[in-house]
């Protein structure tokens, strides 16, 4: 069962390695089947370079594993939510990559400074607020993931498909498990140039309206002319 | 047909990964033959590690395809503007690389601050003014090299042979496609050390001129004795 | 004698230029035998692609050579001052990795931030005072176990298993061999990320005591929930 | 003729790629014979990956070539003025590694702020004076090796076996060829620290004298205790 979702994102997660996006076994991948309502989810703590695809963890949507003989992802719960709340995701990863993670320490969003950025991302790339003491004690989790929808608040997600939770890291997704990984290499390598980029000018200027705009768009709008569809 | 300019200009591309220049398919590097008057350059949004020399897409002076099967790069129009109007240039590459164009989003030209820069570029890596809305609507990546021409103003380009456009990366060029790629990895590597040597001391001069002159002439100059030739 | 904890020392050992932690024959790794009283340790000085299992030196608790052809590692002192002090730790790491060593340097303990660090370290990552000239010139290796175990001056040593010798760089420790390396690695990260977000934002704050509190709980804690045991 | 210093040479220069020092044909190691009088040196501008042992260049103590068919390294005035002028240097490498060509380019000496330096310099780093025009005009190479040796102004060169030229880059030395190496590779690892430390804290100390007078002994000095040695 559900062999086709567990093998993609199976090798969702084995990208993260390979791009340089995680240490040991943090980081994870999920995919979801929305006419099923199940979503595949990587296992919690399980060595990259020993897992297999079989080793994907089957869940529904209240969290409870209904296939496989490891636990989920601890951050399982941040998933859902977010599947729940949107639903033009088709997969999500969380990761704690190097530069990403050092802006969402810093608790600022990434600015949006250039066209690399606005080739995926049509704005900052937001940090959410802290989490208080009583969202982090109980159903931590499932609070990050509302956290987030909170922050992102608007009806198209995948035009800012990613996002830094406060002091934790980064989340993000895209239509199906290999996109959101996609996303999650772009925003490594936009916030990287962020950070070298304000420290060798400190008053630099966010990148212009109508240049973020026609870049985003000649990739993602509606008479795109990137690429070859 | 142009096989064997096809061929260049791929293994030209080829080496923008190896170089550690490129993410995913970001990157185009073209090559022209000014006897017949065609370009040959990457296809657009296309895998390095899927593509082959015969998928180089050859275009006219006007970007129409005249052979291959894929739309040629989205950026074609910047290539054609340049080769139109120097006819020294007989490669051309983009590229996003991190440290070049965090200095294109930090809005500054890369100064020329010790003999790595100028035995390769005789001057500051020039930073191109904001392309204007009208610019960026109508044309636009046309306009980007019509602006690259107007900032370089020099009857020899091939003595800086890059530049940074606003809030978007570094274009470099050559005699050829080779030349320019080796001009491409000489920027990120002199925007890299740019960078920390300003972090290190955000007082340090430019370099003295006789010393850029002195590097610069024994390996470009009349009088070269660098290398075999 | 000895054959299995050898290998253990070796095998935790060979991580390190595997993890980019050391150049050339910088590091060392040591493990103990509390039963026996021995302590196993990189030989002094060896190239690590020239090392065998069998080079491990093992000694006992004054320091002396039981077994083994090569004069252990010059830090062995700092190993044992340090086995001897905590009965809870059972292998170490020493190692002049890029970031962490940047941290000593600076005189500075690497702040708690993020969640990344959290997962390991429950706490600020603490640097020592510097040594006396008197502590220096005698028993120095030893004075600087002593310093450490001054610095860190706590009955639950594993719940921040590490420490920055002042000017000098990073110990450390775990259960055994093979978790002190792993700590080893984390601690690079995290110093490298607290870099960076320093960098980013200069007033940035410590990560929030519940999240901090949450995030090692949730690992280490009696109702640990990550991973799969 | 030379066999075995070629080989010695070649070996020393093949691993400047190998450790990162360098980028395309930059870089250059030489080797001295001093009964013999000659040097042997990387020929000029000759690609790492096509190059032999026997393409390595003989000159004698005037620059003549005596043995191969290249020119020698552009940099050859600098390396026999060194020779000349201090008697235990057997091996000298040049190259512009990125960090310690930073430093030189921001016109400061790399300070000794930590044990990692101690261990195989003995003080800081020093940086050159600029050379006057004239010093540029005529004999700039030969110049260079002679404002090297006004800074260094010891002598003991080995030791700290290395030097930034202002505006420039870093030539390092050794008692012969692969330690000259193996001392780039150390003063590019202390740049990098040294950057990242000056970040972290700009009022940072340097090292104690205590502190690096123990570690330069107990590596280099009468009683060395650390190696196997």
């Amino acid at each position: 069962m559900n062999t086709s979702l567990k093998q993609q994102v199976f090798d969702a997660n084995m990208a993260l390695p390979r791009h340089g996006l995680v240490t040991y076994t943090w980081g994870n991948v999920s995919a979801i089947d929305r006419d099923r309502q199940i979503i595949v989810i990587k296992p919690s703590g399980v060595a990259y370079d020993e897992m297999q695809a079989d080793d994907m963890v089957v869940v529904d949507m209240q969290g409870k594993v209904v296939e496989g003989q490891y636990r989920p992802s601890s951050d399982t719960g941040t998933h859902l939510a977010l599947y729940q709340r949107y639903p033009q995701i088709g997969g999500i990863v969380h990761t704690h990559s190097t530069h990403a993670t050092a802006w969402a320490q810093a608790g600022l969003s990434i600015p949006a400074l250039g066209t690399t950025h606005a080739d995926y991302f049509a704005g900052d790339i937001l940090c959410t607020r802290p989490l208080t003491p009583q969202e982090v004690e109980q159903a931590y989790e499932n609070n990050t993931g509302v956290v987030i929808a909170e922050t992102i608040n608007t009806s198209h997600p995948l035009h800012t498909p990613g996002i830094l939770v406060y002091q934790h890291g980064p989340f993000c997704w895209g239509k199906n498990a290999e996109e959101a990984v996609h996303n999650a290499v772009v925003m490594e390598e936009v916030a990287k140039m962020a950070w070298i980029a304000c420290s060798i000018n400190p008053r630099l200027r966010l990148i212009d309206t109508h240049l973020m705009n026609k870049h985003f768009s000649r990739k993602h709008g509606p008479n795109a002319y990137y690429g070859q569809h």
